[in-house]
């Protein structure tokens, strides 16, 4: 236990340098770093000891033997291999994919069959057409709830979180990965406007964590925590990949929405495993006899010589500019659905109640308006989400181009006519329904994504275009010698991935679109429309996920801006929290308790001393508030009492009797003070240097000493002692324990007393857990730095130090606060108060001595508080932030 | 000139924190930063300023001035913009790009007309053959060697290295780009297998440098190095897709190729650049009567409705794995020449005094073998690249499928047919030929890539699969209703994809080939084949590129390797430096010299003291340079003499002398010494702290006031002073320098003992640059997590802490050494010594005891040299590195 805890302490260091871990989920990290230690070490000598054993002890069976366990070895060492774990992945993903999509294939079959059924009654009808996706939305909603509520939503804006190196609590688990898949399956059986690629993701990734977790039984390779981020990553990819069989797209997809650097040397695990992914899910499709041979999921027939004119690009902008607005809208509208259920407080009292009554009526409301004999007839109703999409990028005209070519609307294209209206009206009233059911769909806490319904909304408004220009165009815009006519499903692919694009902002829709069409003729049109969408959709809203992240309030950084000028001009100088709260080298056990008090901060910098400020390190709160109850601890108190009867008897203390009390004190967590572990120095080793009696209690104590001590702490306890020290802790520990229960014989003002003695004692840092290097920043350094170095390291507070003295403090909530205070505004960028104080000053006085002036302001600025009190504890008093 | 290196100074720090930039680059990089700087602040008041006057002054025409000049700023904010620039690289890339193709085209034609119109003697024909591409290449090459040699190359090797924040020299100028694009027009235009893709790389590159010089005129944006990097980035992607018209393979594989770790926030610039730039590039083909409309490159027809069978898999894998093979020849063969060429002396010697014999040889010897007349008739050497790729990716089967169809080769396909062979003799010795001729002319010293003539070879191949394929299963594979015949032409594509994907070590050639041939039918083949040719090229040979870059010896860290589980257990101590030199804060400049003649880093860690190690910061070798050149300097000499001089006489120093003093130290950048600048501070501001007397000579000096002074240095002093002793500092500078000429009257041995003198006193950082937050690492930091810092934040070298005390350094060199040591040998992996050591002692005692023993036993080791020598200066004797 105790050699397990300091492990653990041990390792903590390497893995907080780089990732801006939460302190909660330290623990349970710390657990599984010291897992990992256990495993890679118990596993080397391990499988060699039988085997050695084996070849010296007996005789005839041994070879056999000995290459039946090097043969294991063998297996063991390659299940370790990333390519093993990328092809079982993909397969799992493939496999899960494909049942899926059977599971909902069947389900939306079942509904269809049900109202074929029933025509003869069309009441029975509407109750059939609305029961059925009101039953499994509820079910779905339910069984997300009670078994993982992690499982609702979309998934990629906690898979962003989780990549940048926050563990969020249950996102990875069996129950959340089971919760999710039924819940999705249930959720788009049922017809609604709902999506599966963010779901997707997400079940990648738990498949991926459950995975990693299943094979790190037969070797320990899968225990690090660098490569389990590398393997989410590829888990994205393999999840958007096998939704939509496409490898590529998938993969750009996913790093686009989920990273904010990304490293190339990981590129071929999504490659790799989102290829195997997709070519297993459609081979599953050509076994299943569904298809003739491997083809893309959504395969258009667009002519191939002549696929589109040069001049009809200003349309294709025209889509990309309108998908823009509209995407951007789209997240607008979600958002304040969201944000309006939240704020009315008596609609959201009542539904906290009936958790299924707001799916139950969101369903319904949709189902009604799409009953295809009722209002359905004028947006297509009873078409799938896949036979819509289908349709759409149907490679004939609908509308009429001339008096003598009547189109023939044939098997599913059926529903978008209506002998009452043209196409047109059928396509516009289409879009808006969809648009704001799609919305609202969403927000429905089940399992489900809003890619897809957007992409059909995309390809309808494509195909509107795409059918006005047919009508307007009947023969072509070119009229050389060929008459090339428009193609309406071309403009539906570009639509599709222009209206998707600016949802997600993202660029790779359009390889998705490429893939899931099998046709990449379109390219330029399609490249315009995604570039255009994502200029105006970025320069409006922030994308659909990154909205989620702000509702959720997921801890995430915000990106820069597209124009970021005014990034290089702040400085780290003018955001960075200057009254930071700190601990001194030499403070006392008052000092901690009085910082605990006075701050919140999750981190606190441990300074030499307050007048140098050199900064040494950072420790956590709660190793801070461990130190502190460590030593006020009934524990200590008991042992001081001990030991004070004890030398009132005039009994000497035995060498064993100290040993069990460092033994004690050791195994429960609590700092052995040098004091007490002196007499057992000369035992075992002789150190000429540290001080041997020096009295912790002295008041201004030399600072080199203190450090000195801290330094050599480790190194001059012996490790014999520890361990046979940690054999005697168990019988000792329930001798303690014993007499706690019996004796603890002070009396509240005697405790208050000792407490208050203790709290004046110098605080003993050898055994707080001190993150040596925190990541430092200098007060010059851009914000446009400092945000590349956060994403960058996945940095949650960096410490500002000016040559080596600690003179600020920047976390994440600085940063987002700097980002969106300069972003806020529609086009207005608000600079932070101090920028423009230091611009207005420069513009003032002479540009050439302006720059040293400023250099020098600066400086005095900040020499001015300490100087002023040289004490440095006094005059801190101002809270540290709002 | 002093307020504007006292600001170069407080800048370099940010930017030295993020990119490890070499110290040669400093100097111009601050010039820039200072350039910067002044724009910034002289650029917000400045167009104020008339516009305010005018405002006030004049009557009529004001508005309309006030107006015009709104306009102008406009403008020039516009200007600023990254969509400007975007757009405009966009542009000139495609007109450079377009520009080009027509040259080569023109070019290529006059080869085949002069060729053509000598067809009655065959030996004239061979003179015109073979003249002809001999004195293009000749004149390339001469033409580079004399402009810029620079220009030599690829140029990918070194994007990737300044890519990575390094500075290389001339890469980024006007003569290297007109050097690049007139070598390579007359390269390519010479009909020699070369490509153009590295060098289109380059030349965009060249483009976004010079153009965001030119745009800095208008205003200041330009001048910021991170986004600089960034437009590089963009640029790389504007290099590939405007030479395929393929923008999104061409943003993709400049990614693979060029970086590390990816911004996504970076994505969009070149998606929109390269769309842009590939837009305009085909719109110029069209508005050219080229084409009709914008298609793709190299279009193809292959059949949409079954583009292939799920039995035809295997064939496209084992055209994978044979390119990985392939692939990794030749990028070993591609070295093999150029190490050949180095190391034969006599070779060597001649080639160096004749330069231009070496490629004018290859270019006979290469033109001689491919005169169709001759052996140019068994390997369709009349084709040019293009057409080989026409033909290649041809939709028609050549080999003959049965006895009644009898293929007809029209057009340019005649040039395959042999009367007395068939095809596949032709294509084996196109193959087997063109890929040492590759190989070869890549080596020839003018601009050139590699990408193409390996794209066409693998072209070849799939195409050699493709047609035996089609001879062996004439009707197909799939025999269930129709008849699907074998398109050879799609096992072109995916050898070509392949091939290029192996020898460049990238998935995104599969991108580029959807792109190229407008198709995307073959997605999976391509894929699955692409990948398994990256596996194997990838365990064999590193790129071509990473091959190049060694072979250059450019400064460049190694990625790690596919399976690099073993790199989890080597830890920063293993390989760190131990005995490194440290300049300590209370050092006297003997020990500054020292240091120098002792070590050739280039960063010194400044730690507080000795025995504390704390580390302060760290300073540059050339500013420690400087430091003691100041000390010794003869301005300082003489000035000494002449205080002496005057103190002897018995005159007091009236203040206005002193302030002369200092003010021309501070304009030749040497220290301004504390006790000097003393009698200054009464008269402007009265600060209680700092001791008023401290004499500087003082031996044993408290660690904490000179820490305290040293912090303290730039605050104390004050801001007007420093301004008006500017102003006077030039009038004063001739005289002192009048005076040294006439009377530096010290003999040589009074200067030495002055020197001596001068160099026991106590160094004074105040004036020097010091890095405050060089990157730390600890030294549990893992090697793989090392790698990902250094080429995440593109260091050069960090320094290993412990709680703040130093205890080594880690520099690419040692970080390379790591890597590479460890991936010697074919699979066996060599561990360093250390970090076997480790694990050996872990497996003797118990596993449960092992962590901590090993903690301990590290600090032990830690701890031992600096208790054995508490004077910590003499026992680190030892040479820093071998």
């Amino acid at each position: 236990m105790a050699s397990e805890s300091e492990a653990q302490r041990a390792l903590q260091y390497e893995q907080t340098l780089m990732y801006g871990r939460y302190t909660q989920d330290l623990g349970t990290f710390a657990k599984d770093e010291a897992a990992r230690l256990r495993l890679q070490e118990g596993d080397t000598p391990r499988p060699r000891r039988p085997s050695e054993l084996l070849e010296y002890s007996q005789g005839r069976c041994a070879p056999c033997r000995v290459c039946a366990l090097q043969c294991q070895r063998f297996l063991i060492s390659k299940v370790g291999e990333d390519w093993v774990f990328l092809i079982l992945l993909g397969l799992v993903m493939a496999l899960v994919s494909w049942a899926m999509d059977f599971a909902i294939a069947t389900c939306l079959q079942a509904q269809k069959w049900m109202y074929g059924g029933l025509d003869t009654n069309v009441l029975l009808q509407y109750m059939a057409w609305v029961t059925y996706p009101t039953v499994l939305i509820t079910f779905s909603a339910g069984f997300t709830q009670i078994l993982a509520p992690q499982a609702v939503g979309s998934g990629i804006p906690e898979m962003k979180t989780i990549l940048r190196g926050v563990v969020l609590k249950e996102y990875l688990t069996l129950k959340t990965f089971v919760a999710k898949v039924i819940g999705l399956t249930c959720a788009l059986g049922s017809g609604m406007p709902l999506g599966k690629e963010g779901p997707f993701v997400h079940i990648a990734s738990m498949c991926a964590a459950l995975l990693s977790r299943f094979l790190s039984l037969f070797g320990g390779f899968y225990e690090n925590e660098a490569r389990n981020i590398e393997m989410l990553a590829a888990a994205c990819a393999v999840g958007v990949g096998c939704c939509f069989a496409a490898p590529i797209g998938g993969v750009l997809f996913s790093i686009e929405v989920t990273s904010t650097f990304f490293a190339v040397r990981n590129y071929w695990r999504g490659f790799f495993a989102a290829t195997f992914s997709a070519f297993i899910f459609r081979v599953l499709a050509v076994w299943n006899k569904d298809e003739e041979t491997i083809t893309a999921l959504f395969k258009t027939r667009f002519r191939l010589d002549f696929p589109f004119d040069l001049q009809e690009l200003p349309a294709f902008a025209v889509i990309g500019i309108a998908s823009g607005f509209g995407g951007a809208l789209f997240v607008y509208l979600n958002r304040k659905i969201v944000q309006f259920m939240r704020r009315q407080k008596t609609i959201n009292r009542f539904l906290m109640k009936k958790r299924l009554l707001f799916p139950a009526l969101v369903t319904l409301i949709i189902s009604t308006l799409t009953f295809p004999p009722g209002f359905g007839q004028f947006m297509a109703g009873q078409l799938t989400q896949k036979d819509t999409l289908v349709t759409l990028f149907d490679n004939q005209t609908w509308a009429k181009q001339g008096i003598n070519d009547e189109f023939e609307y044939l098997g599913i294209l059926e529903a978008w006519r209506h002998p009452r209206s043209n196409v047109f009206v059928t396509l516009v009233v289409f879009i808006l329904m969809k648009f704001w059911m799609s919305a609202l769909a969403t927000t429905i806490p089940v399992p489900c994504g809003a890619f897809m319904p957007v992409f059909v909304i995309g390809a309808a408004f494509g195909r509107l275009v795409g059918e006005s220009m047919a009508a307007w165009f009947p023969d072509g815009i070119h009229t050389d010698s060929n008459i090339y006519r428009i193609v309406p499903g071309g403009y539906a692919v570009v639509g599709a991935a222009a209206l998707s694009g600016a949802v997600t902002h993202t660029v790779s829709t359009a390889v998705i679109v490429f893939e899931l069409t099998g046709q990449i003729s379109h390219i330029l049109p399609v490249m315009i429309a995604v570039i255009l969408a994502n200029a105006v959709a970025q320069s409006l809203q922030p994308s659909l996920y990154d909205s989620i992240i702000r509702i959720k309030k997921l801890p995430y950084l915000p990106e820069l801006g597209w124009g970021h000028h005014e990034k290089y001009n702040v400085r780290v100088e003018d955001i960075m929290v200057r009254d930071i709260r700190y601990v001194t080298l030499n403070c006392k056990y008052r000092d901690l308790q009085q910082v605990l008090h006075s701050t919140k901060m999750k981190n606190l910098p441990l300074v030499e001393s307050a007048e140098s400020m050199i900064l040494l390190g950072s420790i956590e709160r709660a190793q801070v508030g461990a130190l502190l109850s460590s030593q006020l601890s009934p524990q200590r108190r008991l042992m001081t009492l001990r030991q004070k009867v004890l030398s009132e008897d005039g009994h000497r203390l035995s060498d064993s009797s100290i040993r069990f009390q460092i033994s004690t004190e050791t195994s429960s967590g609590t700092p052995a003070r040098p004091a007490l572990r002196k007499p057992l120095k000369p035992a075992l080793k002789r150190v000429p240097s540290s001080p041997p009696d020096s009295p912790p209690a002295g008041s201004t104590d030399h600072a080199g000493i203190a450090l000195k001590s801290l330094f050599c702490a480790n190194a001059t306890e012996p490790t014999e002692a520890h361990a046979t020290a940690y054999h005697k802790a168990k019988r000792v520990r329930i001798s303690i324990v014993e007499e706690m229960i019996l004796g603890d014989k002070m009396t509240p003002a005697e405790i208050l007393e000792w407490e208050e003695q203790q709290l004046d004692q110098l605080v003993d840092f050898s055994s707080a857990k001190i993150d040596p290097a925190p990541f430092q920043l200098v007060e010059h350094t851009s914000l446009h730095k400092t945000h590349t170095i956060f994403s960058l390291l996945g940095l949650d507070h960096a410490f500002v130090t000016s040559i080596g003295r600690l003179v600020g403090m920047v976390s994440l909530k600085e940063l987002r606060k700097a980002i969106e205070g300069s972003l806020t505004g529609k086009g207005v960028k608000v600079r932070p108060p101090l920028a423009s104080f230091r611009d207005s000053t420069a513009s003032a006085t002479e540009a050439d001595t302006t720059a040293l002036r400023q250099l020098w302001d600066r400086h005095q600025h900040h020499h001015m508080p300490r100087e002023a009190g040289p004490g440095g504890d006094e005059d801190d008093d101002t809270p540290k932030g709002e």
